[in-house]
């Protein structure tokens, strides 16, 4: 499992003052492009010969809202994986309890949006 | 079934040269804004009152992607209402076929984050 | 003068119940997107021609906030062209009175991100 | 001198390749934030008084653009203070030069958006 933190800034509130709801989803992004690298994949290479990652679905749970000023951990889990998919278990926890869930499936695509396989070996 | 039509623009795109992930829920939000306007629900007023609508659970489909420049169409539709939940199918498209589709349940909160009736009458 | 408008979503606004600083760049971009298709200049054919617009230099008077749901004007208004330059002012106001007032240096970059000249005649 | 580090993640691209230029703005706010809390300054407390930062001017150039996976540097430093107002310099760097700098125009409001005085003591 990887481990992330990062703290909630104003850009990610909103008037309800709390976190809106989409930005859970670049909370976690940042966790898996945390996660990528310590698997030493370089997404900037991979770009660069064309490949990309992209979501192709999202299961996500709100249980209870991020605040101005937390500190918040996101825990990253792989759940299963094919040659041109994977799908992760990602959880965005605060001292005290569980914020958010979602479950998360990738796919790899080359320039033209077309699906492809994933870097080999990365994910094993 | 309520329709509303945003652009797309170099704030939603990424280096991927198309929509940022997070910023469909942005768009889907916006329909939703103008799509409880339509029904007389005003939600500043409701906010002066304490509530605010919140998002309890997304599932999203990311089935072709949006990109700069793009004039899109979200469809709303309710789904399912209780007293306390609303379900609504909301899709993303574009001419020449679906983008994006979720199913967004949605509930009504007192400002201390604790789940209340919705207003009444505003969705039947 | 170029005229745009926009509505505030939840999406703009921060905890302080406003639109959060940095998103008044975004309505800005939006209207001079809009402006540069008036004048017939194609961003995405640009873009292919490996040439784009960004900004050098921008001075920002946040004068009154916005705030959800509010109706914005953005008025773009050219204030001076060089080969390789263009000067806007852009202002955004509600009814009622000004909200944030910018002026904006624009350049033409190519690929590697060096200056280029602007698209020959579409600023004239 | 209040130094800051982050990193560049997807959300913060645009299809340029680059850093979003709305986006310079959010690094250098989520740098304020820690700048006050080293001061000792709480601004969940100051909100809860209702006392909220505002910007009230910026000055930004952008040098040289920010890319995916950059790790950034932010450099703040208090130009000027009076009873009401603060000006900052505020400059994100990369190993090997400057990218960003601003001078932000700092002010206090009251919940009605009226300027009042900087918390006592904690810019000195």
């Amino acid at each position: 499992m990887h481990i992330f933190t990062c703290r909630v800034y104003y850009e990610d509130t909103d008037l309800a003052g709390i976190v809106y709801y989409a930005n859970y989803l670049k909370f976690i992004e940042r966790a898996r492009s945390e996660w990528v690298r310590t698997l030493g994949v370089d997404q900037v290479a991979l770009k660069e010969q064309g490949i990309v990652f992209a979501v192709r679905r999202v299961e996500a749970d709100y249980i209870s809202p991020a605040k101005f000023d937390d500190v918040l951990t996101i825990e990253t889990k792989m759940v299963s994986k094919t040659a041109a998919r994977l799908i992760l278990d990602q959880l965005v926890l605060r001292v005290g309890g569980e914020l958010f869930r979602a479950r998360v499936t990738l796919v790899a695509l080359t320039p033209d949006g077309r699906p492809t396989r994933l870097p080999k070996g990365a994910f094993d």
